[in-house]
């Protein structure tokens, strides 16, 4: 039976979500108390929605779950992670998948929210851990603007830490800039990220809201098919996965094959 | 020269506002930081709104300060103090006060938020340090309720730790409920507040909340003249000084007299 599981953390004190011998990751610390929790001989495997890197937050983390025994109580399997796990990491709901559900392959959309405190926002040591500062006064107008430019399904390689065969190519669905009380907050929303790319895509538009580049630099390097060297990898800390989208249920399954193949597609060279 | 400083932090690690010997406290820090930077041979000292125990967050805590140098630049100073403060402590703005101004005796209200994470509340481990758990779910109609019958001008002695001879006369001007997506937000406003006051306010709301207690029990008990036993002392973690409010600048002396004539007949034993 396949199980749905939604998961927060704080990522300051894990080294991401992906498993890494010697070190303190989200997936690791839930893999290694379920089959405790739950009396399994053999070890269990989780595959989310989001693999975030080292200090990366999640309010909306989605991963999935194998399990044989049919008889396993969600809200139980909750509560008793709940008093193990410690408190940086939350399983907030555990319910049964529906049909072709796959955490990873059957989302259709990732939000990230990325916050700043620049020098015209209140400095707010309570949030501390989830904002990331900057020098100079961030001009919203023109971060607006430049994100409008990036839109849409394009090749994001400028923006990406290239991997062998993988496909750079991504639809852009949502780069809104919003000026709070505390912070400059950044939602990117796409179909899915590569390595590194939405930490690249704010540090873009940092360097055109602090008038250090214009839209003339955003655009000419948008056109590159390999990583700018010119453009800032944001730190981890002001990053976190808000939310995952996933389609009406009837269509999870043909969702997941689609992106699954297109997926191999790429990896076999076809798609890049 | 007075200063007004205008202060954030996170009371996680600080043993409250109120220098104490060989802890670690908001106010031990500055007083221990300003004369380094001011090159003062005297030590200085601060005097808050609302001296906030162990474990209390502010994110509207206000101080003053008497410097004799008249040449001290206040936005020198902060940008000095951010370079040398740990990051759990910000002073936001250090302004020349305006006459009269005393952050203390000045002030005519103090605006507390409590932060409660009930079984109904989305847990959020990235705001686990600002928010108090709680077993079961709340129900803020009755708080609410329960809350409207403790305003206005009162002894509030059920729900005050005593100190020989201090009155614990106060007015509540507001005590509201909330509930967000993440937290159940208490939040209470009062001219001035007696040791633990906010905290038993709280947990005598949880109580009716909860269902454990009921509205015929909260006013029995806010009739007491002496602390009530039955009254839970919330935990600090989910308390935040969120603002200081000061009458208009013409009245900023009136009222500091006002005030501390007030404390004075009071210790003296008149007004209690």
């Amino acid at each position: 039976m396949r199980w749905r599981l939604d998961i927060s953390y704080d990522g300051t004190g894990f080294s991401g979500w992906a498993v890494q011998p010697g070190r303190r990751t989200v997936q690791g610390e839930l893999e290694s108390w379920l089959p405790k929790i739950l009396r399994l001989d053999a070890p269990v495997a989780l595959t989310c929605a989001g693999r975030t890197d080292a200090g990366v937050h999640a309010r909306g983390q989605v991963a999935h779950l194998d399990l044989a025994d049919p008889a396993v109580d969600g809200g139980w399997l909750v509560r008793r992670l709940t008093r193990v796990l410690p408190d940086d990491l939350v399983v907030r709901r555990m319910t049964v998948a529906p049909d072709g559900f796959d955490a990873r392959f059957s989302a259709i959309w990732r939000r990230y929210v990325y916050r700043i405190a620049d020098e015209a926002t209140e400095p707010d040591p309570l949030l501390r851990h989830l904002i990331a500062p900057v020098r100079g006064t961030l001009d919203p107008d023109a971060m607006r603007t430049a994100a409008t430019s990036l839109l849409g399904l394009r090749d994001f390689a400028a923006f990406c830490r290239q991997r062998p065969g993988a496909t750079t190519v991504r639809v852009l669905l949502e780069l809104g800039v919003a000026r709070t009380h505390n912070a400059v907050e950044i939602t990117v929303r796409a179909d899915a990220f590569c390595h590194s790319m939405v930490r690249s895509l704010v540090g873009a538009l940092v360097a055109v809201g602090s008038g250090r580049r214009d839209l003339e630099w955003l655009t000419r390097i948008a056109e590159a098919t390999v990583r700018d060297p010119t453009v800032t990898v944001m730190p981890a800390r002001g990053l976190t996965l808000e939310e995952v989208g996933y389609p009406p249920n009837d269509q999870l399954a043909a969702r997941a094959e689609q992106a699954r193949t297109r997926r191999e597609l790429a990896e076999s060279g076809a798609g890049a």
